[in-house]
């Protein structure tokens, strides 16, 4: 282990480093220059963009968070419930359980819309000729149709008028000086797939995120870390709810009970 | 499912409830009452406490999460980059792992911490009688050496003559008018400490940061909750950066190998 | 790396190695010595015992492991389940989900069972002097009474009466010659719980699967591992079934309605 | 609750069912049907194919599961034994973390093997059509190289002549007459890769696996579950071990040391 000529390049971290009387995350002093001087999200935001954000980032990025933290009673927050119903010793263990099921069907949808516009965007020259985005989103919207595919940022089972999350955030954008090119290609989105299908489909609170993501800088392929991050924040309040007065508990019993009858029933 | 008669109480959530046109959370619409209005951290702590924090705990919770929030190359961090190694395509899969060892090791420390300041302070009549609460965790002390058991929140593997996380969660509590019983009454068990063993350990980070959330109000159960969160954004750091260049793939190769040796010099 | 004199020693394993042209498990060449030779079950049996079963011990091992796979729709199932419906592409990540709920309530009890008849008979001279072990269980049982804790391995909240695998894990490990002291001294403890409650409580699947797992030669604190390899075989025939016919998605569709109601009824 | 209307057909499950007496299991009593009657192997092979297996099939069945089982010092199984040391009272997390590494770059091969050939096999009239198989095989690698995509099953880093489970794989399929057109088609593009390219690659264990379960009538889809199921035998193992001699623990030292080291290096 005394190999000092072995390169370790492959090591190097810029997140946290420890001596015996100092500690530094991202090259700061974690005491003096980090607490109490910024926020968990603007560290986080730090941690992935590799700068800080300026304070109008930083209240775009916690409005994304905030929007992102809970739906209620989601899969994923049942399966937190009911994994703490059997290990409650292990709280680590339901909140993993309550990520685990952030995969492609819901979590998904954000990273798949800052994809779709990251991606669009790439083909055009300026990102700022509205005309151009609005040609290259004409083009690939009509190949995902082809495919049989959906408009990625479009359409919500529930919200089917207006997803009251999208104008909020286009609000604040607006207001923060920081509606860029993937939050505006998306309205252009929306507006091309209507004229194409006669179909009005409102943007999703998940593609405004993707959006605005995007919009502050993030790639496509991390944008799943922050709908983690904020979910978790969301888990962690069913969970302390869950301590004072068991859901997945009474859960467990009624749908054992009537899967029990219906399987027997089945049977005859 | 139409029976309206069917007490459904235990499935009632204070989180989050979508309507068509609204989505409400902690009973706040979402869009107007809280997007661009609070943080992720003031969401996360609402949803634990059952009230939103004023600014000057706001801040000292900040700190805290970001006190927790990377420690470098942890076995966890190692874990999550590991696990990336096999699933990138499953993100969610990496950060879960990453969460998993954060169990009674590392993570219990501040609930260990925040668990023994609450316990001695309710078994005095008045938290605020400093020679009760000196007296009382003399005892407590006293029993736990006589069971072999270590003291809460005292020493560090590394920092062992002042974790800086420590006096600078002092400062800014005691600037913020925020040092409550919890965060006074450590400051005593490292006093009593010392009288009792001749030994000076000190206060650790992850004490302190038990003391604080306790002073904020939080139950020791869900202290570890916090640690999580806090972990999450570390996590999502590390991994941002295993995308970028993998720290994972090579340590696998080489351990593998040095394994491999090492075995078969042990079957010769 | 190419320190040859770095003593490796702590990267030592018994478990696979691979050159190019051999892949050798426990010592053993997988292709010719292991694939076709060794079920399953066996080679987990020799991963942890650091020997092979004999037929007998391989019979009762499966036996004990196969009335431990399933227990129908439990919360761990509805875990991985729930998880599927977000995440189908992450197979794994159900499967870890349906285990994280393998805690100290549910899967716990074997292991507890084990761990409580272990030291019971490492306090006697000699686990063959009957009399010795029921005087031992009894201070033991009256012991825990009176700390108001439970007897490990005895009721069970459905099998009021006789758990079945009980008596067929006794018949079986009769037959088997495998009848050692900790499944006698299970039979012990429920007579002594009798004797000094008036209760009868029968003993329990978990218990008698911790006993005969101690029979064989397992610590109690590997027991749990055992659990958790039957229960994903357990897990996995759920997913499967889920895969034809989701039951994660009405359910979850149905609660969510149900609870977005109640909570609605709550507020006004 | 007492909605005997209500058709709760969805809830209906063939796996396990109980009532105060009774503990049914694919429609089996366990009790007197499964334990000491089937292996763990045999119970999870008719959980997934809706049958129990022959002898024969169980044999193969099992030889399979014993070459997935354990590949040494994986990425997975550090992962596991470093979530181990931060969380050993949490057992199940370990195994879960480990679990969670099984993703498309190790555990999808078998899938992907299996699903390359399965869709191979779909196009021809007859599979028992051996010269069709070739014409149909030759297209479709065709067309994967011209998307620059590797052909699923074949080439190991390590194994670059032979993988010696690939032979002793064939040679137990043909004993047990089980040799079917998945195998054998295996073969073939093997044959007709090298013809395409000049280049000879060797079947891979996991190709091997994927073809011997697809020829025991599992779709590709469910087989990175047996993969997993495999690999949780191996992951305890690797605990077991962990739990008399640690690895992860200094592994996590010398790695922690090393970063830092070449941090500050690349600081400075």
């Amino acid at each position: 282990m005394s190999d000092d000529t072995r390169d370790d390049a492959w090591l190097r971290t810029e997140m946290g480093v420890s001596t015996e009387s100092a500690i530094t995350v991202v090259g700061r002093d974690v005491a003096s220059e980090l607490m109490g001087r910024v926020s968990l999200s603007e560290l986080a935001f730090r941690f992935v963009a590799g700068r800080f954000p300026t304070d109008a980032e930083a209240t775009l990025f916690d409005a994304v968070l905030v929007s992102l933290a809970d739906h209620g009673i989601t899969p994923s927050v049942l399966a937190a419930r009911l994994t703490y119903v059997g290990a409650p010793e292990a709280l680590q263990g339901a909140v993993a359980a309550g990520l685990l099921g952030g995969g492609s069907v819901f979590l998904g949808v954000a990273e798949d819309a800052a994809r779709f516009l990251q991606q669009t965007i790439a083909e055009v020259d300026d990102p700022d000729d509205e005309a151009a985005l609005r040609a290259m989103a004409s083009d690939r919207l009509a190949q995902l149709r082809s495919e049989g595919r959906r408009t990625p940022g479009l359409g919500h089972p529930v919200h089917k008028h207006t997803d009251p999350r999208v104008p909020r955030a286009y609000e604040l954008a607006t207001e923060l000086d920081l509606l860029g090119p993937h939050l505006r290609l998306l309205e252009i989105v929306a507006v091309v797939h209507e004229e194409q299908t006669g179909l009005r489909l409102p943007i999703n609170g998940a593609g405004v995120a993707g959006a605005a993501l995007a919009d502050l800088g993030f790639d496509w392929s991390i944008i799943r870390g922050f709908t983690l991050l904020a979910r978790t924040a969301g888990i962690l309040g069913h969970l302390a709810e869950e301590m004072q007065q068991s859901m997945g508990m009474p859960l467990w019993h009624e749908i054992e009970a009537r899967s029990t009858r219906a399987s027997q029933r089945s049977d005859s």
